[in-house]
């Protein structure tokens, strides 16, 4: 990147927030999405939404791209700038601006860390109920962004369900405000579900204003193991069928149980083919009969263990085998390439038979956890980068994969984004109006193409 | 319209469901909306997705508009075609397609009224929850153009809420779908409720799947009386900080209190200033508590009368007072304006004041009722179309509040739809940036404009 420019961002954010030196760049090359790297020309850390109008004011002037960027939890690689342009990076934009409890809002800066936000509202009985897997690092910019789901969206929905209003600032320096404080607004075109889930392409955040609930009084968590795997899915089919929706429905397969009991030595056992961590909260009166619902059920389907937690210690102990399950594959080999197919739920089993085959065929280890509640299932198969033919082999699994997932009514990601790393999916699943219409709308938010460029299609 | 325009319409509908004479033409003139009439130049009913898509082909290589209606329930003009265009009517796609028990969806055809839905559903034990005024006339098709509210939004909220998969033509006849039945899908921009509340121009509805929750086992219906307008304001706030979210949360002032009175002898006071419908409804231990919650801050914010019904029929008797609330006001004067400006809930008693005191400037009859727990106001002006004065003083009236409403950080329709009649007051809302972007999006999918023109902006 020119000199003269980078002098020119200097002199919006000072020196000390603009990196451009080989080592600090190397740090913004990749996220949390395997197999991509890109370095970028430089980075940003604006303070304000001024600076932040400013810096894309002049960027947009020299047609140089930028790159929104959080925490770099990506998974899609799409907090990576493709072409050597700015990444912008959120994290001094990172104050909870108010809550409001007469209205039940919080606003906050997109750098604020969303388990931060969790600790604030839930000090003062409220509840922000998204909870990606990423929560003590991803930043609300990114979940929004993103469409961030998580292990409560069963119950609770994703991330736009939750964003009421937003501060953008557009490609071109100027500021968009949509939406607000009011729970119903149908004035023009709703571009807050829009911006949300648009991966950084058409606008940076500045100002997010999320609904909060009051918070739920109690909780149960309960662990069932089943010894088959098909047992395990018609139990949550019978769950919810029972009318019972539980804030958490949560699946792990053999290879990721035998994981994570290597890695966190929690207890679980090795011989059964799955383990369901399910999770019911609100009213002490309502969650007891919704309890005992769902140790009937499992019970019925042939659980061969089934635990409720008596205190919060053993609720969280049991929830640990869920939470600590990507790190725990992550562990057996050097490349984890972490997957969210999803499909309506209904389709949970034949969907994991369909991921064991694609396993089998192309002799790739995949373990399979996930959102079972939500038909979004994380397969995620532990391989090596170097071992090019693995890799090979491992995409193949996958393209099948998603090929079943369209085919079955589902998507290609429920929560991952597309960025670069699902590109080739989007045509399929979306078609040709689908492409024309979403390069019409980046047209209109961002006619240079200058914001994150490359990614989504 | 020429008739060999019409021939070619006829063709893919046949004759009798091509309407071009001027009787016919008439019905299709006007909607719900007051002051604005407009007729088309022909109407025709598709009975299948197919007819549409050929039906938007034709009238989109003859540059011929093409608006969207459903039962014409529309209160923002948006159901009239402005250049005697076609009007696509929806009454002959009327199926409720699939009630799907083991994903929670339903999926329907554009023409299926809301309330035939919801009796479908709830005899399944499942729940739709948006349920507009109109509920019992409107359909689908319309309700997820306009984003349709309702009572039950506060706890709720609106249709864009339950909205999952939608198949809609586009202007030049392609086929796009969204979203389905997947609970999470971040695969591209969010088209899905993008679509929802563009009011008809950017694309037809040929399938809609909305989401279904468990129907909640139990409800209380409690009305209480204020003998104080800014008492009941402050019960409502009360309520909420109480971290008790009704079903329901509903405001009547002491005009309308007077004109439903009058209108249904539901036994309501005359010398009391506001009256508050309260629902809350889900577990029967859930809600007697929050009953019990309820009664005492109405008592504690000097209600003068605290009314629970004992059983369903007391219930329904309750909410008649709401539910006939717009027919009593309709009564007393030939011309109706009902408006949504929405407020923060937090704003609900100074934008009340603001009202009263516009109503006194401008020398106009207003009554107020409505969504008090989402701040979703009806200010309802009773006058007369053919007093073309007090037409202007109520129109100067509403110029005021929609200003208020936009400095308290609301918004100038929450329910109704921007249309062609509130297009004026949108820029002032959404700023320069907000216009640009919505023509953008607009040219994305309808680069010829054909799609219910002289909408929105």
């Amino acid at each position: 990147m020119e000199p003269s420019f980078i002098k020119e961002l200097q002199t919006i954010v000072g020196e000390q927030y603009t990196l451009s030196d080989r080592e600090s760049l190397a740090v913004y090359g990749y996220d949390s999405t395997p197999e991509i790297e890109s370095l970028p020309g430089a980075v940003v850390l604006p303070a304000t939404a001024e600076d932040v109008s400013r810096i894309l004011r002049l960027c947009h002037d020299a047609g140089v791209s930028v790159t929104p960027r959080g925490s770099g939890t990506n998974l899609s690689g799409g907090s990576l700038s493709v072409n050597a342009g700015v990444v912008m990076q959120t994290s001094r934009l990172n104050r909870i601006i108010e809550v409001d409890e007469e209205n039940l809002t919080a606003t906050v800066e997109p750098g604020v860390v969303t388990s931060a936000l969790h600790r604030e509202v839930e000090s003062r009985s409220l509840f922000y109920p998204p909870d990606p897997g990423s929560m003590n690092i991803s930043t609300m910019g990114g979940n929004v962004a993103e469409n961030s789901g998580g292990l409560r969206g069963l119950k609770y929905g994703v991330t736009a369900d939750y964003v009421m209003g937003l501060e953008t600032v557009l490609a071109n320096g100027d500021l968009l405000r949509t939406g607000g404080k009011v729970v119903k607004d149908v004035a023009g075109y709703s571009l807050n579900p829009l911006l949300v889930s648009s991966e950084g392409t058409l606008g940076f955040f500045t100002g997010i204003t999320v609904k909060l609930i009051p918070k739920p009084q109690g909780k149960i968590t309960m662990l069932a193991h089943f010894p088959v795997l098909q047992d395990a899915a018609l139990a949550v089919s019978a769950i919810i069928a029972a009318k019972v929706i539980p804030a958490t429905l949560e699946f792990l397969d053999k290879v990721t149980i035998k994981c994570v009991e290597d890695y966190a030595h929690v207890g679980l056992p090795l011989n059964v083919d799955a383990v369901l961590l399910i999770e019911v909260d609100g009213h002490p009166a309502v969650i007891a009969e919704e309890a005992a619902a769902v140790a009937e059920i499992c019970k019925k389907y042939r659980c061969s263990f089934f635990q409720t937690a008596q205190n919060a210690d053993e609720a969280l102990n049991l929830a640990a085998a869920r939470r600590t399950a990507l790190s725990a594959l992550a562990r057996l080999k050097p490349t984890t390439i972490l997957e969210d197919a999803t499909v309506p739920r209904s389709c949970i089993a034949p969907m994991l038979k369909v991921i064991q085959e694609a396993a089998a065929k192309y002799n790739v280890t995949i373990g399979t956890f996930g959102h079972a509640g939500d038909g979004n299932l994380h397969p995620t198969c532990l391989t090596d980068e170097r071992d090019q033919d693995e890799i090979r082999r491992a995409h193949a699994a996958f393209a099948e994969i998603f090929d079943v997932a369209i085919a079955m009514g589902g998507t290609i990601t429920g929560e991952h984004g597309v960025g670069i790393a699902k590109k080739k999916y989007l045509p399929r699943l979306v078609g040709e109006s689908g492409i024309r219409v979403m390069r019409g709308i980046k047209q209109a938010f961002d006619p240079k193409g200058i914001l994150n460029p490359g990614k989504v299609f």
